[in-house]
Parts: C-alpha cells; sequence; structure tokens
C-alpha cells in the first residue's frame, strides 16, 4: 500500500514536470532547483546572484518555504521577479506547485528561473521540478559529514556550492575532505567553494551558469 | 486519498508511540526527542552532555541518521550505549523504528534515553515517538529567520537550544529577536542559548535535563 501510494504521488508529479520540462525548454529559459538544509545561504547567494547578473540576464525567482513572503522579498528589493509558494508544513516543492505558479511570469522574457526550495537536505531531492540542474548548497558551519550521512542529495546534484567559507577560520571544515566524499558518491558532480557574503568563489557560480544558459539556448 | 492516508499513517505511528511511551513509562527513562536541521550540532551536544552527566545518570542514545553509523560511534567513544537507526533515506523517525530497537537497551538500567532525530527542520516534529519531551536545537549561523519559516517545529517542541553562540560575534544573530519570535509563535517554549563547542550555557541545560528527570521518575 505504501509503496503504491508513493509510486502514484512520483507518477503524477513527473507527469507535471515533463510540462515544466517543456515550456522551458519552448521558451529557452535556464532553471536551476536550488536545494540545501535550511540557513545554508541559498537565499543570499540568490541576491548576489541577482545583483552580479541582472544586467547580462533576465532573472526570476521562485521561492518555497513553509511560510512567510520574507524571501520573495528579499529577492524582489534586487529587482527581481519573484513569486512565493507557501508549503504551509510541506517538506518540499513538487512540478504541480511549480507548474501552478509559472503562469506567474512571462517565461519568454526570462532568461534564467532559480527556484529556491525548502530548506531540507532530505526529501527535495525526490521530486522532479522538470528543472535542466539540481544545484545542492551545502555551508562550511554544517560540518564534513553531512556529504556521507546524506547520500541522495548529493547523488542526485550536479554541482554542490560549499558556501560560507568566509567561516574557515573559525570551524574545522576540510574541503580537500568534502572534496573527495563528494567523487565517492557522485563522481559527475563539482564542488565550488565560495561565499555569498565577501563574494570570494562566485565569479566560478557565474562561470557555470554563463556556460548552462550557453547550452541551454543552443538545444 | 492523500488525507486518509496520511491520518492511516499517523495512527499506526501513534499506537507505537503509546507503546513506547509506557514501556519509558514503566522503567521511569527520561525520553528526549532531539530535533534539528542538519549541522545544527545535535551529536556534538549530545557528547559533552554524556561527558558532564555519565557520573550521574545511566544514558543512551538512539541516532537516526539516513546513511553511516558515524554519529552511534562517536556517542560510543564517550562511553554510552548507543544505537544507529538508518533510514535510509527515510526524512524522519517514526515510533515503530524506536519500537523496533528499543529492546537492544536494558531499559530498567537506563536513566536518560535521548533519541537523535534525521536532520530535518520540518518532517520530524510532526511524529510523536512517545518521548517526554520534543526539543529543538537551532545553531547560530542557520540566521534569525528560521523560527518563522519553520513554525511548525518550533509549535511543537517545548524548549529551543541555540547552539553555536561560539560564532555570535562573527554572524548577524539576534538573540532578543529569536527569543521574541519564539514568544509569539509558542509562549510556552524556553530559549537556551548555548555553545557545545566552548561549554558556555551547557549548565542551563544541564539544569533542565535535571528539573526534567526529577518529574519523571515522580509520576
Amino acid at each position: 500500500m505504501k509503496v503504491m501510494v508513493r509510486a502514484d504521488v512520483l507518477t503524477n508529479n513527473n507527469i507535471a514536470a515533463d510540462f515544466n520540462r517543456e515550456l522551458f525548454q519552448k521558451t529557452k529559459t535556464l532553471v536551476i532547483n536550488l536545494m540545501s538544509s535550511p540557513g545554508a545561504g541559498k537565499t543570499t547567494l540568490l541576491e548576489e546572484t541577482v545583483r552580479a547578473l541582472s544586467g547580462k540576464y533576465r532573472i526570476a525567482v521562485i521561492e518555497g518555504d513553509l511560510a512567510t513572503e520574507r524571501d520573495a522579498d528579499r529577492i524582489r528589493a534586487m529587482g527581481a521577479k519573484a513569486v512565493q509558494i507557501n508549503t504551509h508544513g510541506g517538506c518540499h516543492l513538487d512540478a504541480r506547485m511549480v507548474a501552478a505558479c509559472v503562469g506567474e511570469f512571462d517565461l519568454e522574457e526570462i532568461d534564467l528561473l532559480f527556484i529556491e526550495n525548502v530548506g531540507n537536505l532530505v526529501c527535495p531531492s525526490g521530486y522532479d521540478l522538470g528543472q535542466n540542474h539540481k544545484v545542492a548548497v551545502l555551508s562550511v558551519p554544517e560540518g564534513n559529514d553531512k556529504i556521507p550521512k546524506y547520500p541522495q542529495m548529493f547523488m542526485r546534484t550536479e554541482l554542490v556550492l560549499l558556501n560560507k567559507t568566509d567561516l574557515l577560520p573559525y570551524l574545522d571544515f576540510n574541503v580537500d575532505e568534502a572534496v573527495r566524499d563528494l567523487s565517492e558518491i557522485n563522481p559527475q558532480s563539482k564542488l565550488i567553494p565560495l561565499s555569498a557574503k565577501t563574494n570570494e568563489g562566485l565569479q566560478d557560480w557565474f562561470s557555470w551558469i554563463k556556460e548552462a544558459y550557453r547550452q541551454c539556448v543552443q538545444q
């Protein structure tokens, strides 16, 4: 019973994800599903990304949270379009939630769409939203053991942004160990160390976006 | 359909939780369900708690993680009994998982049983494990907005341990604001600021445990 219900939920999700994917491809919109623990710094990273790239790309953001409009307000304050989804206790975004709100954007006028998922290192990784890329944010204060202890997230993402490197002097985090652990769990994945606070390393993230956008519009 | 399945899951969970609760009451074992985001410092806090209190209480720990035996190994290295539950992708512990492993302890010989839940600020709070107390750990690097953005967790817990206060000088975290936000969401809850790394504030946590244990054995 339990397995069948789960399978049914995922089938319905995948239908909506395929609908989203087709729409995003048609409008040449690069869509990135950003996932992490609560407080890893996704919104601050998006604020800095909007600040740096909004002259070059037309950017929009879908914000997923259990409650409050805070994150969408932060993105709007940076001058980008943002829609807030409140899950009212739900632990992840699903493709239907995304499908239900993309109508609020004119996707023909959007180059980059970031979907900031609910802060949760477990559940969001299991749900295809129709995105081009799944990216995980891990932050230095969370510690080195998160990659082996939450393997599903790191197996299902193709890039890890290691945020809050400005705190490395105060904490026992070993970046080389994180790179090694990631390569064991997912040899295709890449890790970019950065600090959304000091802007260290952000250029590598922006270069990654530039290349992903180039591939997206060539398809 | 969706609601009925969820109701069914919770009914089954509650039957197991009542079974656990009766067992814990009979053996006068104080059981604390510890929940937080990944990397908030639950295991380090438990290591320090075992170090400080194992002369006074007989302590055991149930560790919940998606993968690895790492946390149970850390607790055993401190000299306490520990059992590791691996959820293999599951986002929370439920009462049946706990019921299935309490047989590995002789509860008559245990005063304090800590259950370290899967690192997840959303799903674990919805599952009664039969514990005496639900305690949330929030860490300074996660930021002030977590209490309003994850209200279910803070509504369903009676104590918040604000960990990693040693990082306050390097981050924009306002402890007074956290206390205010918590009192709005849950006026009965209490917040204890502490650092499991420097041991600042740990005595307040130990005093809370002492009082909770006193009440537990008097019942």
